[in-house]
This record gives structure tokens, C-alpha cells and sequence, in this order.
């Protein structure tokens, strides 16, 4: 029987991103071990009881010692830190990698925590576009990441091995993976996840409870996203708020469009403001 | 065997929401005879070939001759006119009524219209909020309106019979009927209907093409309804002009908010947005 491309996996922050890919490689046979760093003893207990991982403890420092590879899936604020923090007992042939949903920030702290070691492990930042309003490892599913793309962010100075063993990695549990810079992803990420986390919101915000009752799937899906975690999201904007921020005025501009060709009743321009955006949408499929 | 409850329905404009109705009726043998008017030879043949209708025709006047009930659902900007224009054709105990997205200007004009006439149909506005971003009757099916709301407009004028035709007609096909005034329809649908697609549409026209790769389920939701008729909706926000406006400014101002608490970093204020955001979303349930 061939070996397992992994000997020891450590993910460190088993929610739904994270138990999904100790699910994913599981059924894949890709690890001989996969071991999970809660912070919690009532979260470690419950990883082990939902059969993500083998092991599980909250002993960041013991957990992550031997990995060849480790995936740290916490919440944005919380990436850097902790990858700085664990870098010193990884050696060299160690690839770490995260799954935060904003890119620029981390892997510059990341960078430079790193740049001060002797023999720091291989980095890479990693986002799996695999989220969902749900979370937690109850509703982890291996086959989360299947078509998913996941984008891996090289800087100047990532190693051309990270990028290949990054690569395989996603791509192992059914990712196609796209490579940009840290700033480009977080540019483009402004537009097609963050923005429209504000923009589901900001409209659930605006209708009055006593309009649900005459709400339908369109009123459903166009507020879907903003069911996820208030907390997590605040921290992904925050990470990148000058790109959302940007993004969120190129909204405003564009509704305040919609809105004078409705006050002069400007058909052929409210048109022109629909069709363009069906084209766009229905360039992606349904 | 008792008798089906209508002997014959007229529908004129079977595209989604009619053809799926007749499929609707159809199914539970609700009909005697389900009649479908398309102003095309193509469309007409087209509704016979689906099994939608028993029969089809392109002349409306024929078409709803001896109706007991007739739906019109056609783009809102024909009912008005098209129901005027069948109105004579009818005795006092036919029920009339449409499935228009907007109400108040409908049920004004069709209100107005029916006034100077001798022993005028019984009218009462509609609106099965069923709609779909696919349209036409090749989408429609028969169970369509399971669980779905619909809302009745009666005015002061309005018989209770009518009210107890309409609500018995669109509770048999599996609705939850609600009534609303048209005025309080329109300024209700405006926010949970028509923003949404605005803000749909928008969402979808400031995501540069270059970024659709990096789109995921988050965007795709929350763009979804974008891929409707630009046709239809510039008509269905032309009707509802105002209300509309007024819910764009609304959302304006919540995204202002959002980009505020972004520029000075505010995290206390920037959670306090996204969780009044997640709170409102959660009242629906998924």
C-alpha cells in the first residue's frame, strides 16, 4: 500500500473550513494522522466525537511538533499570531499554510515574524472560497472544498516548492486553485465576498420585521450571507477596509444611478442599469 | 363524481406564474377547462404542446368569453388595459384577477375602468410572490405555489365575495394568502422585492469580469435574482417608482454607515451594523 502524501497533519482551528479539510482528507486516506488544536477541552472533546481528526488537544506548541503540514483555519485576527507563534517548532521542510478570508495583512505579519528565524518553515497564505452562513465543525462536510477554488497568495520571496506543495494540497481534495498576490486577492475579494456580506446585511437591516412575512426567495437569497457570524465578519472587514470601503462607495454610486433614473422615470437608463447587471450575473451561471 | 369548482379558466399571459397555475389547477382537478391566451400563434401552439392549458387561443376576446375565472399574467404594464379591454366581455359573476408584482397603479386603473361600466366582472388584485429568475412557461410547474404567500389587495370598494373568491382560489393551489391595501402592497413588496433585485443588479455590475473566478456561493446568492428580465423589472420599478427610491435611499444611507465604521476602523459600531444585519436575516429562517 502506498504511503500517505501526509505524515502528520495539524490544523489548528476546527471550525467549518477546517474540519472540512480533516474530513477531506480522510476519506481521501491523504494523512497517516490528523491531529486538531482547539483552544477549548469541550471543543477537543467534540472533534474527536465527530470523527474529524485523530487526535485532538489544546496544546498548540505539542500539537503542531512533527507535522509536515500544518493549516491554521482560526478567525482573521487571530492567524498571525498564531502561526508566528507555533513557526519556532516547525523546521524547515514544514509547509504552513491558513484559510483566512483576507490575505494582505497576514501574510505580511507572517512574513515578518518569519524573516527574524533561523530555519523558519515554508509559508504560504491559502483561501478556500468554501464558506458558508453556516459554521462550526458540526457542519464540516469533506466534500466542501469539491470545485471550490481556492486562491494561494505567493509573494516575492515564496519558495516555488511552497507553491507547488500548496497547490496539491487544495487541489487534493477537489479545489481548483488560482494564484494571485496577497493585495490583488484582496482587491478582487472585496468585490465578490466581502461587499456583498455588507450588501446582504445593509438590506436586512432595512426591511422592517413586519415586511418578512411578505419576503420570497429573492428577499432569501440576496440576504443569505448576511446569516454568518457578526464577530468573524466584522474582523474580515476590519482586515481589509480600505478595498470594502472602496467597494462600498462604487455600490453607493451605482444605486444612487438606479435611483434618479427612477425619480425621472428614466426607462431606457433603468434599462441600461438592469441589463448590464444581468449580463454580468449571467456570465457566471446560476 | 363532484364537480370541479370552476368550469372555466381563462388565463391570459402564461409564461412562469400562469402556466405554472394552470399546471396548478390542472393537477387537482380544479377546472373543467383551462384556457390559455398568448398574443402569438407560436406562443399559443407552444402552451398545448406543454400540456399547460386544454385549449389556447390568441384572441382575447374569445378566450375569456364564459370564463367564471379569468388571471391575468401578463408584464404589469398590460394588465391594467387588457383586463379593461376583457372586462365587457364578462358577466357580474366572473372573478377577475391578476398576478401583477406592483398594485396600486393596476388596481386604480382597473378600478377607474370597471366604474363606468353596466354589471361589471368582480376585481381583485393579486400578487403570488412565486417568481422565479427563470421565466416563461417551459419553467413552470405545478407546484410552484406550495407555501408560497400570496397577497390580496382589496379596496373599500371591493365586494367580500370577491375577497373569499380570490383567497379560496390561490389557497387551493397551496398558497398562504395574506391581504394588504395596494398602497401598503406596493411600499412592503418595494423593499422585500424590488430592492432587492436593484441591489442585485448592482452588486453584479461593480464586480469587475476579471473577478467572477473568485466569485463563490456568497456572491452567487446574493446576485441570483439579477438574472431576471432587465425588461420586466424596469416595468415592475417603473409602477413602484417611488417606494423604490425611497428603499435605494434607505440602503444608501445603511452602506454609508458601513463604509463610515470602515474609514475610522469603528469595530464596536461596525459589529453593531452586521449583527442588527444577522438578526433580521435569522428572523426568516434560511
Amino acid at each position: 500500500m502506498a504511503e500517505p502524501r501526509y505524515q502528520r497533519v495539524a490544523i489548528v482551528g476546527v471550525g467549518l473550513i477546517g474540519g472540512s479539510l480533516g474530513l477531506a482528507l480522510k476519506q481521501r486516506k491523504l494523512a497517516k494522522t490528523i491531529l486538531g488544536v482547539s483552544r477549548s477541552s469541550r471543543g477537543a472533546a467534540n472533534l474527536c466525537r465527530l470523527g474529524i481528526v485523530d487526535e485532538a488537544t489544546q496544546d498548540l506548541a505539542k500539537g503542531v511538533a512533527d507535522a509536515d503540514l500544518v493549516v491554521v483555519a482560526t478567525p482573521v485576527g487571530t492567524i498571525a499570531p498564531t502561526i508566528i507563534e507555533l513557526a519556532s517548532r516547525l523546521g524547515p521542510n514544514t509547509l504552513v499554510t491558513d484559510a483566512g478570508s483576507t490575505k494582505l495583512g497576514i501574510v505580511e505579519k507572517v512574513s515578518q515574524g518569519l524573516a527574524v528565524m533561523a530555519g523558519p518553515p515554508q509559508f504560504i497564505g491559502s483561501h478556500p472560497l468554501a464558506g458558508d452562513h453556516k459554521s462550526g465543525p458540526e457542519s464540516a462536510r469533506p466534500d466542501l472544498f469539491e470545485d471550490a477554488v481556492t486562491v494561494v497568495t505567493p509573494t516575492t520571496t515564496t519558495s516555488s516548492e511552497a507553491v507547488i506543495r500548496v497547490t496539491e494540497l487544495w487541489e487534493s481534495v477537489g479545489c481548483k486553485v488560482h494564484s494571485a498576490t496577497p493585495q490583488k486577492h484582496d482587491d478582487m475579494l472585496a468585490i465578490t465576498s466581502h461587499l456583498p456580506h455588507v450588501a446582504a446585511a445593509a438590506l436586512a437591516s432595512v426591511t422592517p420585521e413586519e415586511a418578512l412575512p411578505l419576503t420570497a426567495t429573492g428577499w432569501a437569497d440576496t440576504t443569505r450571507v448576511a446569516a454568518g457570524s457578526s464577530e468573524l465578519w466584522r474582523d474580515i472587514l476590519l482586515a481589509n477596509s480600505k478595498a470594502v470601503a472602496a467597494g462600498i462607495e462604487s455600490l453607493e454610486n451605482e444605486l444612487q444611478a438606479y435611483r434618479k433614473a427612477l425619480v425621472e422615470l428614466d426607462a431606457t437608463e433603468l434599462q441600461n442599469l438592469l441589463e448590464q447587471g444581468r449580463q454580468r450575473r449571467d456570465a457566471l451561471g446560476s
